[in-house]
């Protein structure tokens, strides 16, 4: 019987990992690069999770290892799930482990490894349901070109939309223009369009321009609003098939940027799914991921 | 004074000429290669605009024209700008010339040289208004990104949208999914979502999908027909601030595949600016140029 369970969650921008006794006391927290195979350097992503994997071991055995559980995007794909086996076996794990996807390490840590659903509003927007006997169900975060909505991109994208039809006359005016050219620097729709389509242009680059929508809607932009209002309603909506598949008696964990910084959003949202329990997830994915672990050994 | 004039439409996928008499009498129609120096191997492009010139030239002196006008996107860069003057010099036109938007040219083409507006709904959607006084209006036209609203690239995006949500349970089942999955000879949504984040795929390739609209529509699919009101309005919308420069007293004239082959999004924008006289573009782009370059030398 081994000592310890490690849990990993593996970001495209960064990895974070836990080490816990195997009453789930943390024993260690682990920082580390990126660790998302999709669109990425192979040997890059081997060393950030051989990295991190070290920081966890370090005065510990791996043999004493009970479980690991790494949690990351595009696991569904056997050559990522091959990749992520090589490495463990490479750095001698011979414990139980499982590799799943990032919103399943989420789910775990935001609902305290119970059922439930998560509703994950980053980048992208994403909502797990997972029941008692562990069955689940996902509901969109099929990518920002035709599921993004009520995602950061999303935002971002009906931001630079709403700018472009105030300055062409197709909408009302809002304060959402001045914002989003102070913070791009920019001072011509021809500069913003410039700005918009260049090739160095990224996703996250407009999911970045999500925090302007909170300013602008406080100084009672009704714009602003209209946006925020979308985008809690297409949140909500995600939710609707999971607690079909729960059968509604469930919490429901708000997580990422969008929902956890935006208090309108949230709001709005919460008021939508008003018969249910909303709450702030509890724990981040990595917590989740060590949670799974523990799960293994129990 | 000079015995004829050229117009020349240059498209991202291919270009036409038109070269008439002084009284506006085709004498010879071109084609060739495409001709937008945006985004592409400018030897090339320079060489389609040589080889449409030469057609149009056939049997001509170039002593004898009384005028050129030539229509492309991205016109408005002036090293695009440059570049066709450059041409234009070499090929050894000293008479008055014009280079415009394709969506001028269009205009012109539309509406015989009239003033009124123009809706473009091809891969993308555009409106144009000129005045009796030849000032123009633009609304919309600033891409996929942002501003696609009513564009075959937009219905193709929202047909894909309704095959992921009627999946997952966020929307009504869709007979768009079989015709979705017939059209791509895709069976699964993993390979469904395979193909539209491929690094190959354009959003030509989305807006192609755009033409199932019609057949699911006349099947009484609902999701579909909320797809085509929703096109027509936003397209109905871009006309306007355009209805508004123009003072309202004026033609609208309908181009592009989207207006000018789906029967209900026409009759439905009709329906929405039913008081005001919607034509079908009379003529093409190519025709427009011409008519641009017979109007500077009258």
């Amino acid at each position: 019987m081994g000592k310890y369970v490690i849990g990993i969650d593996g970001g495209g921008t960064g990895s974070k990992g836990v080490v816990a006794d195997l009453d789930g006391n943390i024993l260690c927290n682990m920082k580390g690069g990126p660790i998302n195979y999709v669109g990425a350097d192979t040997r890059t992503i081997d060393e950030n999770i051989e990295n991190i994997i070290e920081q966890g071991l370090k005065g510990r055995e791996v043999s004493d290892c009970a479980a690991i559980c790494i949690g990351s995007a595009g696991v569904s794909r056997s050559d990522v799930l091959a990749n992520f086996e090589r490495i463990l076996d490479k750095t001698g794990f011979t414990c139980p482990h499982k590799i799943t996807t990032d919103s399943h390490t989420a789910h775990a840590g935001a609902l305290n490894g119970e059922e439930g659903i998560v509703v994950i509003a980053g980048t992208g927007a994403i909502c797990l349901g997972v029941n008692k006997a562990g069955d689940s169900i996902r509901v969109g975060g099929y990518g920002h070109i035709i599921d993004d909505e009520g995602s950061a991109y999303y935002i971002g994208r009906l931001i630079l939309r709403a700018v472009i039809r105030a300055f062409d006359g197709r909408d009302k005016k809002t304060i959402l223009s001045e914002l989003v050219y102070g913070k791009l620097g920019v001072n011509t729709i021809p500069e913003l369009i410039t700005w918009i389509y260049s090739s160095e242009r990224s996703k996250k680059d407009i999911a970045a321009l999500a925090v302007l929508i909170e300013e602008a809607s406080e100084r009672g932009d009704e714009v602003a609003r209209e946006i925020e209002e979308s985008a809690a309603k297409e949140l909500a909506k995600l939710c609707e098939p999971a607690l079909n598949f729960l059968g509604g008696d469930c919490r429901i964990a708000v997580s990422g940027s969008v929902l956890q910084k935006n208090r309108r959003i949230r709001e709005c949202f919460k008021e939508i799914l008003k018969d249910y329990t909303v709450i702030n997830a509890e724990h981040e994915a990595d917590y989740g991921a060590m949670l799974l672990a523990l799960k293994m050994v129990k």
